[in-house]
C-alpha cells in the first residue's frame, strides 16, 4: 500500500476509441483480430508503466443498421477478451490485464474458473469488470428477447458475484502441500464446497483450480445508477467514472466513497479512475487542430447512431442542424445511466444542434488537447481536488496517441513525482495499492 | 491433403497421465498450474512435429472422497483449458491446440466465440473436443442434481453443435474489405444472422468475430456409444478411439468410417487416433521394468477409485485380491461406454483380481513397453491394418516419456517414411490433411 502515485489504465480497442480511427491511412485493416498488433500495444502500455490494459466487451454483433456499422464497426469483429488477455499474459510481465464480462450471459462457474486461470497464467494480473448489461443484441444471443430490466439485472449480478466469490475461496491459500512421502497433494480440510441455492443460481461444488495469486482478480465496475453505486461501494476495487466535468466527478467521488463505510470498507480500498482522452501537441493549438481533423471524419450516420444509442432514442431521420427538443428525450436510461445523463446535460446546458452534439460528445470521458504540461496540470487538479484516484485513458488513435503519451506525458508526471519510475509490485493489486483479500474460510477458522 | 503420414496427438495433463506420475522425485509440485512448465511441454511436442497438443477437461472438482483424490488429484487443480491454450498460442507456431469443452455446461454463443478467437490467436490451430458428459460433480456446478440421461445429452449436443456451426458461418470469408475511401469496413450482405429456435436453445444473432482461419476449429470427438458414433460420423474430423486391442480397433474403425457415406462424407474426412501410451527402453525388458515400477506406486485407494469410476461401481470396500463377481457389474454405462466395455472384457476374459485389474487397466489405451523399433512396428501394424489413422499419445510421465519418444521413436518413424520431417502446413487442418469447410452461405449464393 506504499505506492502513492496515481493509477493509470488504458482502454484498448483495435485502432483506437475514436469512431474514425480506422480511417487513418496508417491504421492496419485487421487490427481488431491481429494478436501481434495487440502485443505491441500491450508492450507500449507496459513501457509506460501503466497499471491496467483493459478490454471492453459486448457479447454480440449488431444485426441491424449494418450500413451504419460498416462505417463504425465497434465490436462487430474482435477477439473475445478472456482468450485475448490469456494470450497477452505471456508477452507482458507487469501490466494488469482486465476485461469486461457480463453477469447476464455467463455461468458463474465458467467465469470464476476462467478468471482464476487468467490470474494464474499472468501471475496475479487479472481484473474483471463486472457489468450487468450490454444490449438487446446480446440478450438475443442467449435466449432472451431483450435485456431484463435494470433492477433484475442487478439482482442477478449480486447473486452472480456472491457465487463467484465463494468459488474463488474454494481452496485456502495453503491447501496444496504436495507431500510425496505421505502421498498427499492437498489438505482435504482446506477444500470448501460452495452450497448456494438462490433465486438465479443453484451451485454445489468447488472450483478446480487453486486460489488465485491475487486471492481473487481485481473487481472493476462502472455503474453510476443507484443500484450500480451501491453494488460498487460494497464490492468494487476499481471504478471507472465517466462524468466529464470536474465538479460532477468530485460529487461522484465523494458520493461513492461515502457509501463504503456502511459496508465496512475504507475509502482507500477503492480506486476511482476517471475516463480521459488526450491529444498531445507541442502547442495547445496544434493538439486542437489534430483533434478537430479527427472529429471531422465522423460520418453523419455514425454520429447519429452513437448519440442515439446512448440517449436511447432513434435519431436516424432527425435533422442534423437543429437541436433535439427536450420532449423527445426519454425520462430514464435503461442501458448506461452516466452516458445518458452526460448527453442530456449537453442538450440542456449548451443548446447544441445534433451535428454539434455528436461532434463534441465523448462517451464518458473528457478529451483534453494540449501540451504535456497542460495535460499533467489537468490530471494533478483532478487528483488533488478528489475528483479521481487516477485515469482510464481511452486513446482516440492507437498506437499513435499512446506513443505520444508514453513519450511526453509520462515523463512529465514522473518529473513532478506523480507517477512511478518502475513497477513496484508483481501483481495488479500490488501496483494499485490494493490489499489481497483473505480467504473467508481461513478467517473463520483461526 | 498431400501429407500422408500418420497423425500424432499428445494428451497433456500436468506431470503425466499416470496416477502416480506426480510422486516421481523430479515432478514439479505446481506442474498443473505452471504456465512455464506447459510452455516447455508444448515446445517439446512441437520439436517432435506432432499435430495436436490436447487438454482434456472436466468442469468440476470432486467434493467427496477427498482423502483419495489427494493421492490422485486429477482435475482438482488445473488451468482452464481455453485460457491455457490461448496462452500457449503465443509460444508455439505449428502445433494444433485442442481442448475438451462440454455441450452440457456452456452457452453456445460463448463457446463459438472463444474457440473462434483461439483459432485467430493461433492462426488456425484450434480444435474442439465435443463432449456431452463429464460427471455429476460438474452437473451440480451448473444447477443440476446429476447429469441428464445419455440420450438427452446427445440431443442437446446435436443442437448445440448446430447452433455453434451456424454462428461460425456468420461472416463469409471475404466479408471484410476495409475500404477506407468508401468508409466501409465490411460488406453488409456477407453478414448472416443465425435465427435458431430449438428444443434447448433460442439464438438470434451473429458472431462478433470474423470467420476462423480454419473456417471452423477442427471438430474432435471420442464417443463410442451408438449415439456417439452416429454423431461422430456426421460431424467429427478427429476421433479418439479407445479400444485396447487391434481387432476391436479395426472393428471400430470400419464401423465408424462405414457410417460416414450416409452423411455425404468420405472416410478420409475423419482421422481416427488410437489411444497409446509408450514406455521406451533400450531393451523391452528395461522398458517393462520402468513401467512395472510406476504401476507399483499406484495407491490401492486410487486403484479402487479409478476402476470404480469407469465401471460405475463403488469398489471402496471390495477385497483387493479377489475377482469382481459378474452379477455386481452394472448392465450399461451412463458415462463412458468404451472405458466401461474395456473393464468388463478384462473381468470376463482374464479373471483378474481387483488388484491385478487396477494394476493393468489403462483407460482407453494400450501401454506399449519396448524399444523404438518395437514401438514403431506396433504403430505401423495398426495403421496398415486399418485400426487407426494415427495415435493419441498419453505419456505416463511428463516430460520424460515424451522426451524419450521425441528423441528415439520420432526419428525411427521418419526413417521408415511414416512421419513428416517438417511441418507442411500452417494450420491444424492442413497438417492433418483435412479440408477447410466452405461457408454455407457462400455455397448457397454462388
Amino acid at each position: 500500500m506504499t505506492d502513492q502515485h496515481m493509477a493509470l489504465g488504458v482502454l484498448v480497442h483495435a485502432t483506437g476509441s475514436h469512431p474514425a480511427s480506422w480511417l487513418q491511412s496508417e491504421a492496419p485493416r485487421d487490427a481488431s483480430t491481429n494478436i501481434d498488433y495487440y502485443r505491441k500495444l500491450a508492450t507500449l502500455a507496459e513501457t509506460g508503466l501503466m497499471d491496467l490494459f483493459f478490454i471492453a466487451d459486448t457479447p454480440a454483433a449488431r444485426t441491424e443498421k449494418l450500413n451504419v456499422y460498416t462505417r463504425y464497426p465497434l465490436f462487430m469483429n474482435c477477439f473475445e477478451p478472456i482468450t485475448l488477455l490469456s494470450a497477452l499474459s505471456g508477452s507482458t510481465r507487469h501490466i494488469g490485464l482486465g476485461a469486461t464480462a457480463s453477469t447476464s450471459f455467463y455461468e458463474p462457474y465458467n467465469l470464476a474458473r476462467q478468471f482464476a486461470s487468467l490470474d494464474h497464467l499472468s501471475h496475479g494480473r487479472a481484473g474483471w469488470n463486472v457489468v450487468t448489461s450490454a444490449n438487446d443484441y446480446a440478450a438475443r444471443n442467449f435466449g432472451l428477447d431483450k435485456l431484463p430490466p435494470h433492477d433484475r439485472r442487478y439482482a442477478r449480478a449480486r447473486e452472480f458475484f456472491d457465487v463467484v466469490s465463494k468459488l474463488w475461496d474454494t481452496w485456502e491459500d495453503d491447501a496444496f502441500v504436495g507431500d510425496k512421502e505421505q502421498c498427499k497433494v492437498f489438505e482435504p480440510g482446506k477444500f470448501h464446497t460452495t452450497d448456494h441455492q438462490g433465486e438465479f443460481f443453484t451451485v454445489y461444488g468447488g472450483l478446480n483450480i487453486k486460489r488465485a495469486p491475487q486471492g481473487r482478480p481485481v473487481i472493476i465496475q462502472a455503474g453510476s445508477s443507484e443500484d450500480g453505486k451501491s453494488f460498487a461501494a460494497e464490492t468494487a476495487e476499481v471504478v471507472f467514472s465517466s462524468d466529464p466535468t470536474l465538479e460532477k466527478s468530485q460529487r461522484f467521488y465523494a458520493d461513492l466513497k461515502g457509501r463504503m463505510p456502511a459496508f465496512g470498507r475504507a475509502p482507500e480500498e477503492m480506486k476511482i479512475l476517471a475516463g480521459l482522452s488526450v491529444v498531445v501537441g507541442s502547442s495547445e493549438a496544434e493538439a486542437q487542430d489534430k483533434y478537430r481533423e479527427l472529429q471531422s471524419l465522423i460520418h453523419p450516420d455514425v454520429g447519429r447512431m452513437r448519440l442515439g444509442a446512448d440517449l436511447e432514442l432513434d435519431l436516424t431521420n432527425f435533422p442534423l442542424d437543429e437541436p433535439i427538443p427536450e420532449h423527445l428525450i426519454p425520462k430514464t436510461a435503461n442501458l448506461h445511466q452516466a452516458y445518458f445523463n452526460q448527453i442530456v446535460s449537453m442538450i440542456r446546458d449548451q443548446k447544441l444542434t445534433l451535428r454539434q452534439l455528436y461532434s463534441s460528445y465523448e462517451r464518458g470521458k473528457v478529451t483534453l488537447c494540449g501540451t504535456p504540461q497542460q495535460i499533467v496540470d489537468h490530471m494533478e487538479e483532478w487528483i488533488d481536488t478528489r475528483a479521481a484516484d487516477g485515469f482510464m485513458l481511452a486513446f482516440h488513435v492507437l498506437p499513435n496517441d499512446m506513443t505520444d503519451f508514453v513519450a511526453h506525458v509520462i515523463p512529465e508526471l514522473q518529473r513532478r513525482g506523480r507517477f512511478r519510475k518502475e513497477y513496484s509490485g508483481t501483481t495488479l493489486r500490488e501496483n494499485l495499492g490494493l490489499a489481497r483479500p483473505a480467504n473467508r474460510h481461513a478467517q473463520a477458522a483461526r
